[in-house]
């Protein structure tokens, strides 16, 4: 195990009715001036904003609004917060939504928090704040566990880089997680925070530290109650209990518990940042989806029983003790089995990729050559290409 | 899944070496008079008391020390505590120890705090700390979970009453935990720690909500990784990784995350306060353990189904669906010959305790006739009874 700090301090108020004690909230911390931060569509037609702003204004909150954030966040819109954000004096941001307008949220605290900085440098990676305005969130969507995790990944629509970064200042005060909220998403979209929500943990799992006993249980146990809440919400959109599995697990996925003592890289992440970034088109649970199980296939071979313990302790495939490739490889299909039960694409060509542009993602995935990622396997431009590849046909 | 509220910011840094960073630490958070609290014995021999008091110097943070600390803690203590804390008007509580200190430091802070009021009073749960002196923690022992809980659990040695309560108050603000510290423990005390720590988990697991799949699947992977540990420090007192899981999953075990979702009484944690209460020479754990499978028996046919998901999914039992009841009184026999591995008593009367003295005991548990003990099956003073009696006789 590896030396780590642990530091959450997220407040999560979790289960029905608990949106409604946003302004109640907002009022006990002391805030009086808000942006209100949200997508559109489905919070304005659900009535869940007119409920927020009635709780706002309940309390005597004060709020400016800025909605339309579009999936795979973009740099203009984030722009635009920070702009208003510092016109309006805004003390907090309420995000409402699911992780793209989370994630702008934090983009925004970041550059109204310093207002002499250009917020991209922080994606960059070449500044780091040291202050922000902070962010609350009314949760509509189990996937990225934005609400709870330390990192925000935005899209500069310039040159299509999507690029992410971690900050202590990125872990919203409070979160207000109400799974019913989530019983309107679509069956294409919950399986993209199914996904999502296995990725997080399963990228940490597959770090390369090899002992992590208690972080090893929890990840194999979070993952055994994803797949199952997986099903059954695909199955059944208004099961409460799938639903609060989801939301549950997706928030603790990604706030670093999975991964306590491990050392990782995302690598399937930055691979699927390249897709995304550069086909905004494409949902980050169906890239991940469509990406993961070639990586897993293409980095198994450096660590086979750390992907047999996977198949056996996550997906019950009996130990080969002889040939720990076999149970591994049959973990590996079980997990692509699943994702296709769940309607998610496990090839590139189903999310019409151009291969003749994996190139330029892999390009990019470098950093324009400045990087290789470590992993188990480490991968540099070549490794990218033939995963890029891999992934390809439609199987 | 019942609503919840997780909040939970004790900052922890993990591994080796953290505790060398106490004095950088407390200066960081801008305290300059601490109070040290332990208890003697090994903080002193293994000179880990030195290294801190030097940490301190080296920082510039005047000190004073409060030592002695006894297993179940007392009233007498804490308030000598609350006496020098004001006094030398400290601003933090260092407690260097296991969960006793711990606790002790907690009780001193909300004393210290408060000085208006008595301390005992909180205990009785006549009134409520509205603030506190914090407390931050070097760990020594995994067992209690205290570094990382908001509960506290102090003994009034005047009439034997051993009480507990929880306050966010009483989250230490941080915890420095070096599993190295722990490779000294005895193998009686390290089978006590594991035992606790289990017990943790298990008292939440067995309450009385059916549905919580991520909570009981994080529960069930901690049980399994701390069996495993828990064998592998029984035989191998330095072994880090062992130690480490121990360590974590203590922490983890009873600061709430295993419990989420969940409603639950810890009715074998309040039939052992009397037990240790009455005999104060009965460590926490072995009397935890000498209780434990006696109540599982006890309650099990009020919720078979529940303890023989127990059995599968932590001791790998088959699961017998025609008849649950015989898959969960495997589980719990595997528990009480896994308790027995690590020499642990399984019965009150290894532990010597008197039957004759059960009623008072049973009387006290019900506050005196004041409470019953809400559960799977809820427990007056009959149930009680009953289960101190199945617990006696040596097996």
């Amino acid at each position: 195990m590896e030396n780590f700090e642990y530091s959450i301090p997220t407040r999560i108020l979790f289960g029905k009715g608990t949106e409604e004690q946003a302004g109640k909230l907002i009022r006990e911390y002391g805030f009086r001036k808000v942006l209100l931060h949200y997508g559109g569509g489905s919070v304005v037609r659900s009535g869940l904003l007119d409920r927020v702003r009635e709780s706002l204004r309940a309390e005597g909150i004060e709020f400016a609004e800025l909605g339309g954030v579009q999936a795979n966040p973009v740099l203009g819109m984030v722009r635009r917060g920070i702009q208003m954000c510092l016109e309006e004096k805004a003390e907090l941001i309420l995000a409402v939504g699911g992780g793209s307008v989370i994630d702008s949220a934090k983009a925004i605290g970041d550059g109204a928090g310093n207002p002499d900085t250009d917020v991209w440098k922080y994606f960059l990676k070449e500044a780091v704040p040291q202050k922000a305005v902070p962010v609350a969130v009314i949760l509509t969507l189990a996937a990225s566990g934005s609400e709870m995790s330390d990192s925000a990944v935005i899209t500069n629509e310039e040159n299509g880089l999507k690029r992410g970064f971690g900050s202590p200042f990125h872990r919203p005060l409070f979160a207000l997680c109400n799974p019913e909220l989530t019983f309107s998403v679509s069956r294409f979209q919950t399986g993209c925070g199914t996904v999502d929500i296995m990725m997080h943990t399963l990228e940490r799992y597959f770090g390369w530290t090899k002992d992590s006993s208690v972080t090893d249980r929890l990840a194999e146990g979070l993952l055994k109650a994803v797949i199952e809440a997986g099903r059954k919400a695909d199955q059944n959109p208004e099961d409460y209990e799938a639903r609060a599995a989801l939301m549950w697990a997706g928030s603790l996925s990604h706030n670093g518990l999975t991964g306590l003592g491990r050392a990782y890289m995302m690598q399937v992440h930055q691979l699927e940042h390249e897709l995304s970034g550069m086909y905004p088109r494409i949902a980050h649970g169906a890239g991940l989806s469509a990406l993961f199980c070639s990586w897993a296939r293409f980095v198994c071979p450096a660590a086979p029983e750390r992907f047999a313990q996977y198949g056996q302790r996550v997906w019950d495939v009996e130990m080969n003790v002889e040939n720990p490739m076999e149970t591994a490889l049959a973990g590996i299909q079980a997990t692509e089995e699943y994702f296709r039960s769940l309607n998610m694409p496990i090839s590139l060509e189903e999310l019409e990729v151009e291969p003749e542009r994996f190139e330029e993602m892999a390009e990019k995935c470098t950093n324009f050559g400045a990087r290789t990622l470590p992993g188990i396997r480490e991968l540099g431009k070549e490794e990218m290409l033939e995963i890029y590849r891999m992934a390809y046909p439609r199987r």
